[in-house]
């Protein structure tokens, strides 16, 4: 697909300057930028990269000098990288998985597919499952028995969506995720070690070996609008109710949710994030790569974790957190300068103690 | 499948009361429960829940009174959870993957398919593999050559199982695990700066570019009976002899078991856990969610991680640990009690300094 | 295959000696050594072992005397673990994906498959991808649109290659991965919380719900030559640019790449590793298991990072670093030692200002 820059500049809801009918293909980096790509230039520092490429249009930061720039026609988005969401998205190429029912497909007779859904080839799709219209169900994906996909959902190739899963609108799933895999409970006859040392903080008590035995998934998952997975993501089942996910939940590759957990709308779980068991995470989190919540916690909405947080316990609405274990930022930073002066600290003791004995050894 | 109170108690070995002869058709949280859901509510703070749904029966607490909470019908489990993995595989829907050998699967002819084994659509099956009896392959898995499945074998969709693995009996895993992956190993032809930083603590020396030439991997990987894997964990092959995973062994989703690694009977791994190379790992273990554990070293029989524990060493039998790196619980709670005492511990050793050398200002 | 012993002195280039003309069918662990088997024997300590096995051969660490170890015939590697890797790819029995294209693999008319080509059962090869000569593709493999896959590709079962994905020759993906996923990027209409935060160490000022929109990917992935990935392991596309993995690069299980990111030659990742958006990392880069660094940084040239080291900001070239946040590895060493002594620093300090305070209550 090619675009002028007046026809950008429309959809995206910026504004275009200059030649406006320039016909542009790509977008790149300026410096990579041809003839026929448009230029993304949303930060002054990389203008100079302009003169190392050969674009004649660019989508530039609010107030830049186009002309000045050597530009034949530019966009001006007021907030760069919103700008270049709707770009991105205009100007996606896509996967080509190709429209209709590919005939090599495993579909169950009682399935109800929408209208206007692609289906690729080698998918299954399971008993009674529906998939909402306008749908694209990508190579080699599965879908379970009683499942049902919203509209315009999106699964690239090879994801497994498992039985009695009710997804929402517009879910987009990238590849290998793992939807409704059974949750990971497990007992034993008599309380074990586990549960002894967690009670003594520490004392195990008299260890007795025992097997484990399996608590199945009654409940399935419930995932809302809006909601897009990250490459080989997991999300487990309920023990007796659904896990839950709302409504404009992303979550990036790697990530593990285990059974029962609840996490609010528009929360966002960057790679490899894991929750435990039965924790409820609030709306509007944010947490940053390698974080990880303990079971049967809550975490407020707003939080935001920064990478590698490792909550053990209750975090407040509202708090910015760091560290394993997790604390309130502030706190985070003076610890850690605390730490980084403590060998200083114990040589100033060591000093200290040597003051004050040398006048009891002068007695 | 529907099911009298009565059948419930005596399948799970639990005792009845009230009208026995009551049918229930799913289990479900006592809040959410209709006239015909068995309400789950085995811890008394949740009874409340009772009154905002309809149940007629519920599985209850020790020694609660049923007729109080206005129930029609009672089960009553001594140890609440246990009681549950009973009655959770009775009312499991399960995956409907359904009987038989699907027209679309990929089976070599010199492979060996037990009695009554189930293998779903889209499945490939190498050259002389053996699925035991009783078992079900889901749908697009792989299961390679002379690879042995035991009886009773569980397999979820997209799951993949490699060359010469052994599988014992009763095996599940959910979508897309791996099995028998190739181990990660590689050397380089001279002193790599990583065994040089290893012999000082820190100093690689004079480091020199080598590129890395591949160790293939002989072995492969051998699991005990009543093992179950979570969805995306992945277990490597040995170098020379089998990667080893012991009977009863539970691992949770996205679970990376490295090349050599030996795992004991009973062990449970939970999300996001890693375990390096050649380790050896006890009975009984189990491991919070993203434990980790370097390579070449042992982990006694009966210790418990807390989530997020590193192992950077040997771990002695039965010791309960937490932190990176791992330390006992004990040890680790007083140092980060320290820890948290640290800025003022630094302000009274600055009062101190300061008190001391005023006399000496004063001469 | 067999071999005998001279045959594989040669092909790894070592010596040999005794009765050359020994053949072997396997390489084993000495202690399990069958008479038609190679022991391996390249650590001195291990030696006891043979006389559990019945090894008649062994491959033995320099100086060995294998007549004294009671053999027929002997190889002897200058290096260890540097002639296993030969002996290893020798000897290596392979998955027996077989040859040829299978009946059942869907391909694309438009697709180019190089010569001698194998293509396993239910593979997706998408319009226009280019499969190099003497590539290997397993069963159930998907091969985007537009994507290239250089000579001797080895791809085993049901790896995900995205489309305009471009890959340099003799390229192993193990079971699971994902190539070109698409980036994790999203942005708010208006400034977010975690934005705030970042500028202020902590503080997200008054927090707005916002939910949050795509920011799509244009760019793909770029691999070099000689490069694996292990099991599970998932490469995000680029948003304007290609994600660029460099020659030699070696990336073990569950490992994490997120858009942008850039990886210098030879480097390592060991499993469950994450490297966060538009970050840069060196050549000959090795990182332990779970490590993760964070977006927008570097990580220069012969950086070796202990196992579970977080990497919070930028790292020289060269360092050796531990720890979250990391740090060099002898600070580390020096920061935990202090930490372990904190409990009796307190005390100290405690008995310090008790012995001060005296004085002052005795005037």
């Amino acid at each position: 697909m090619v675009y002028s820059i007046q026809q950008i500049a429309d959809a995206i809801g910026a504004e275009a300057f200059g030649n406006t009918d320039l016909i542009v293909e790509r977008v790149t980096e300026p410096a990579m930028a041809g003839a026929n790509d448009l230029a993304l230039l949303t930060n002054p520092k990389f203008a100079g990269g302009l003169a190392q490429g050969s674009a004649r249009a660019a989508m530039l930061w609010p107030g830049a000098d186009w002309q000045e720039l050597g530009l034949e026609a530019a966009i001006e988005s007021p907030r760069g990288r919103y700008g270049l969401s709707g770009l991105s998205a205009l100007m996606d190429p896509g996967q080509h998985f190709g429209a209709g029912i590919h005939a090599s497909a495993v579909i169950d007779p009682t399935a109800e597919i929408g209208e206007n859904v692609a289906i690729g080839p080698l998918v299954v799709i399971g008993a009674r499952a529906k998939i909402g219209a306008n749908s694209i169900i990508g190579p080699q994906c599965s879908v379970g028995a009683d499942a049902t996909l919203g509209a315009n959902a999106y699964l690239r190739e090879m994801v497994s969506i498992g039985a009695r899963a009710t997804i929402g609108a517009r879910f987009i799933a990238q590849p290998g995720v793992r939807v409704a895999s059974d949750g990971f409970s497990f007992v034993t006859p008599e309380k074990s070690g586990v549960e002894a040392a967690r009670e003594t903080l520490g004392d195990q008590g008299d260890v007795k070996s025992q097997e484990w035995t399996r608590i199945h998934s009654l409940g399935s998952v419930t995932i809302g609008d809006d909601v897009e997975l990250g490459a080989n993501t997991c999300i487990d089942c309920g023990t007796i109710r659904d896990t839950r996910i709302g409504n404009g939940v992303k979550m990036d590759n790697l990530v593990h949710i285990a059974h029962n957990v609840v996490i609010g709308d528009n929360t966002i779980l960057a790679g490899q994030c894991g929750i435990a068991g039965s924790t409820v995470i609030g709306k509007n989190v944010v947490m940053g790569g390698q974080c990880g919540v303990t079971d049967n916690t809550t975490v407020g909405d707003n939080v935001i974790a920064g990478g590698a947080t490792k909550m053990m316990s209750k975090v407040p609405a509202g708090r910015v957190v760091l560290g394993s274990p997790a604390v309130k930022m502030e706190t985070h930073l003076e610890m850690y300068k605390g730490l980084r002066r403590l060998p200083r600290l114990i040589a100033d003791v060591a000093k200290l103690q040597k003051t004050i004995s040398k006048p009891d050894t002068k007695d």
